[in-house]
């Protein structure tokens, strides 16, 4: 889980809209982008571990396998959760709860570059 | 499940937008939004069945306890669900099938009071 | 799994909108609207393969059985995907990523009429 939420709001002041929506978008199918708790760290963790055991590498029936065991699993992981979020904007703002933050959930085990789409309209 | 979708029709309403949409968010991590069956009450249970049993609140590996054994399973059932819906309005009313409500799904056992952010744009 | 990426390509061409969103909202309760990887077609039914034992037809527990088997597990299968999706648009196009396909996820084993909603605002 990496937290996006400092960088989105960024973008929102950036774009001067005061009153609106901001949309975020993961332009890929191996990694999330959700809603999280991002006050206490071990809250992202265990959703990790709840992952990694709901949707297990080791399932024999997968045929989608090309990429190694942790491919298909990354796409059900992705199904399972959202590739957007939607947020009201208020004065300029994110109104994200107080325990809100943005997170990119990424369910790949080695590293890869992710685009991220934002569009802020009033 | 608490059904939303009469507060919601209402807001829309008085909106006066005619064609657009609308997008509802939920600013908490421990409760989600969701469009369900609106029409056979036990639907809605069956669902919250399903979910205590999908996630349940005795997994020894969870370290994020801290507001008792429900607390992770909220977080997790909020990501396996959603935080917003965005509804097509046309004609000033939600563009809902015949047996779509939408429902805020509460996963804590106390009482929590929540804030529902909509924004209606045309 | 159906594939709606270019019949909603076509209708944003025809918008004319060149920089916004289009959300494509689906009016039922018993199938979904999800990003998927539309490349390699065993990822798909691996997918259906995972949801069809994450979500059995035989749980004992269910009572909302009155239109058979596949009724209750329907229902908590699109609870557990999307009943939408937000999509950015960029130059007249939806700027989905490589491997990004939109797909309505059917989760009743009968022939039904599903109707899609698509609202393209720039």
């Amino acid at each position: 889980m990496y937290e996006l939420t400092a960088e989105v709001e960024r973008l929102v002041a950036e774009s001067g809209v005061q009153q609106g929506l901001v949309n975020i978008f993961n332009r890929h199918t191996s990694s999330s982008l959700v809603l999280m708790e991002n006050a206490d760290p071990t809250a992202c963790r265990d959703l990790e571990a709840y992952f990694d055991r709901l949707v297990p590498e080791d399932l024999t029936y997968f045929q989608h396998t090309c990429e190694g065991p942790d491919d298909m699993p990354s796409h059900i992981r992705m199904v399972l959760t959202r590739s957007s979020e939607t947020v009201p904007v208020r004065d300029g703002r994110m109104m994200l709860g107080t325990w809100q933050g943005l997170f990119l959930f990424e369910h790949r085990r080695a590293r890869h570059n992710r685009e991220i789409v934002v569009t802020v309209h009033g």
